[in-house]
C-alpha cells in the first residue's frame, strides 16, 4: 500500500528545547493526519502516514532547534502543490516554524521534471558560453507598444541577451497583450538580424488563470523565446505546468513578485530560507532561471543570504537541471566588477533601471554593460 | 488612455515619520514604473501611471504610519493577480510595509464578479436559514476511500450541512480522487435521503494546475455539492477561475493552507491584515466561504483578528456579496456556546478532529453539535 521511501524536511523551531521539541511532533500530526493522536488505532496510519521525528538538535543561534522530519512520499501524491502542502501548508499559520532544506529521494523526484533548459540549456539557446548573460526589462510601465517595441530593439542591439517585460506589464490598455508580444518578439528578431545574436524577449504571462495558457501559445507563435512567470500570483504549480508544455517548450523565468513574504519572514523564525524557495523549490516548479533582490539593492537581502540562493540553484537534486540565479532590483552598472566576485560567470545579471540611468543612449549602456562582463 | 478613476491601498508603514514616508514614496514607483522617477517627462506616466499618496498619518501604536496611496484603476487591467501584483507584489520582499485594506471603487470591482453563492446562496442551497451551519472535514489521510465515504455518511445523518475533504487529501494511492469523490458523493446523497437535508460533500480540488479544472467537472458529475481550493498552492486567480466557471456552478469553500505567511508576518509590521487577505481578498477571488484558525485553538489568531476577518466577509464591497467566516482548527464541542457569542448565527462552523474526540459513536456527535447550535 505504502513503498517505505519517504521524504524529509528540515525545519528550524525557535523556543526552547522542550517548546522546539512539542513543536517538532505537531509538525508530524498537523502536516499529515491533523486528527487526535490519541485516537489513532496501531498500524499503517501510525506508522506510515504520521510524520517522524528523524533528528532532534540545537541550532547555534541558541534560540532554536534543527528538526529533520521525514513523511512517506505518497503523501505528496507525486504533486507539487500536496508536496509543499505537506512541507508547509497548515503550519504556514503557526509562528516559529521555518522551512531551511527539501531532502527528496529519487522516488518522489522522478514526479518532476524540473527545468527544461537549465542553466547548459539556456546558454545553448542564447549561444553565450563562456561569460555570465545579460538580462533587462522594458519599463516604464504606462509606454506604448511601440515605445516598449524600440526598448526591446535597443537592447538587443547592445547586446543583451534576454530582454524581458516589466513584470507589471499584463494587458493594460496602453500596451495590450498580444499586441506588445507581437511588437517586441519582431523587435528582438530584426535586432538579430543585425547583430548575429540569438537575444530573447521573455512577455510575462502572469495573469487570469483561465488565459494563461492561451497567453503562452500566442507568445511562443509570435516568436518570443520565453516566458516571464511570478509564481506567488500565479501559483508555484501552474508555472510547472508551463515548463512541462511540449508545445510551448520555452524557457522559464521566475519572478518573486507577491512571494515576499515567505523569506522577509525568515529574519523572525518562520517561512522560508532563501534556499529553499528560491533555489529548490523554483526548480522543483520548473524554473530556468530566477530572479531575487541583489543584495545591497533597495530591497533587504543579504550577500549572505544571496550566496545560500546561488547554492540552491546548483546543489545536486536528483535529475533536477540546476538553473541560473537572477540577482536583480537596485543594480547598477558600476557594480558589475563586484558582483562578478561574488556571483563568478554562473548567473543571469538583471539591470532594469540602472540601464537607463546610465546615460541617454541605451544602445551605448547595454554596449557598455556587456564590456564590463565580456572583460572578466 | 485612461479613466481618471483610482483605487487605493490603506498601507501601514513602520518607522519614524521620515523613514514611512520615504516608505510611501517608494511603495508609488515600486509598484508601478519601477524605474528612476528623475528620469521621467513631465505627462501621463509622472500624473497617472505612478501611485499617489492621497493622505498619510501616524497611527496609534507610536511606531508606524498609514499612508493611503492611489493608483489609476487601468493599472490593474481587470485582473486579479495583476491587481495583487499593484498592491502588493514588490513589496512583499521590503520590511515594514502591511496591506491594511483595499478601498475599490466600481470601475474596477465591475470586473469581478465575486462570489457566485454568497451568505444568501449557501443557505438556499442547504436549506438552512435560521441558524450557524455546521461543517467538518474527514480524516485521517490514510483512510481509503470507502472508509472516508463511511465518514461522510455519518457526518450527513448526524446533520452536518457541509462535509469537506481534509485538505491535505488530494490523488493519494490510499484514495484515489476519482473514486473517493465518486463514493463520498453518493454517501451524502445516501444520507440526505435519509434525512430529507441537502447536506453537501465538497471535495479537495487542490492540486496540478493542468488537472484542477478535470477534477472539478469530475466532481460536478459525480455529485459533489461545492469544491474546496487552497490559493495559497494553486494562486488565488484559480480559485476565482473556478468560482466564475458556469458549466460548474459549485460553491467554493476557501482553505488557509500555504498562506498564513501573508498574515503571520502582520504581527512583524508586514504583508496583509486578516482583515484584507481572508475578508476582501478571498471574496474578490470568489469564495463562498473562507476558513481560517479560529481564536484559542492551535493557531495562534487573537479574538480582534478573527472578528477583523468577519468584518472582512460583509462589510460593503459593491456588488461583491457577502460570504461565511469559517473558524476552524482546534474547535471543540464545548466552545460552542462562547463561540456563537462571538459568531452569531452568520458563520460556518467548522469542526474537524473535535468531532471525533466527543466520543465513539460519529452520528451521535455530530447530532449533539446540532442540537447546541440549534438551541442558540
Amino acid at each position: 500500500m505504502i513503498s517505505g521511501e519517504r521524504f524529509s524536511v528540515i525545519y528550524h523551531l525557535t523556543g526552547n528545547e522542550k517548546e522546539a521539541y512539542i513543536k517538532a511532533q505537531d509538525i508530524c500530526v498537523e502536516q499529515t493526519i491533523e486528527y487526535p493522536y490519541e485516537l489513532l488505532a496501531p498500524g499503517f496510519i501510525k506508522d506510515e502516514v504520521v510524520g517522524r521525528i528523524e533528528s532532534f538538535a540545537p541550532l547555534l543561534d541558541g534560540q532554536s532547534y534543527q528538526a529533520v522530519i521525514s513523511y512517506g512520499i505518497e503523501l505528496a501524491a507525486n504533486e507539487l502543490t500536496q508536496l509543499l502542502n505537506v512541507v508547509f501548508g497548515n503550519i504556514s499559520i503557526k509562528p516559529g516554524i521555518l522551512v531551511d532544506k527539501l531532502i527528496l529521494p529519487e522516488g518522489l523526484l522522478k514526479a518532476f521534471k524540473g527545468p527544461r533548459f537549465g542553466r547548459e540549456g539556456l546558454r545553448e539557446l542564447l549561444g553565450v558560453h563562456h561569460r555570465p548573460l545579460l538580462f533587462s526589462a522594458i519599463k516604464p510601465m504606462g509606454l506604448n507598444s511601440v515605445q516598449l517595441a524600440d526598448i526591446v530593439y535597443q537592447c538587443a542591439l547592445g547586446g543583451i541577451d534576454i530582454i524581458k517585460d516589466d513584470h507589471g506589464l499584463s494587458n493594460q490598455t496602453f500596451a495590450p497583450f498580444e499586441e506588445r508580444v507581437t511588437l517586441c518578439s519582431e523587435a528582438v528578431h530584426r535586432a538579430n538580424g543585425e547583430t548575429g545574436r540569438n537575444s530573447i524577449y521573455v512577455p510575462n504571462i502572469t495573469g487570469p488563470a483561465n488565459k494563461i495558457l492561451a497567453r503562452a501559445e500566442f507568445a511562443k507563435q509570435a516568436g518570443a523565446g520565453g516566458l516571464l512567470a511570478s509564481p506567488g500570483l500565479i501559483g508555484l504549480d501552474t508555472m510547472r505546468w508551463l515548463s512541462d508544455e511540449d508545445d510551448l517548450a520555452l524557457p522559464i523565468i521566475s519572478h518573486p513578485a507577491f512571494q515576499g513574504c515567505y523569506v522577509t519572514s525568515a529574519a523572525y523564525g518562520f517561512g522560508f530560507s532563501h534556499y529553499a524557495l528560491y533555489g529548490q523549490i523554483s526548480r522543483l516548479a520548473g524554473a530556468d532561471a530566477v530572479i531575487y533582490p541583489n543584495f545591497g539593492g533597495r530591497f533587504s537581502f543579504s550577500i549572505n543570504e544571496c550566496r545560500s540562493i546561488v547554492r540552491g540553484t546548483e546543489e545536486a537534486m536528483g535529475h533536477l537541471k540546476t538553473i541560473f540565479p537572477s540577482p536583480g532590483g537596485g543594480m547598477t552598472i558600476e557594480r558589475i566588477p563586484e558582483l562578478l566576485d561574488v556571483y563568478g560567470k554562473e548567473v543571469l545579471f538583471l539591470m532594469g533601471g540602472g540601464l537607463f540611468k546610465q546615460g541617454s543612449d541605451l544602445v551605448q549602456n547595454c554596449r557598455y554593460f556587456l564590456d564590463l562582463v565580456e572583460k572578466a
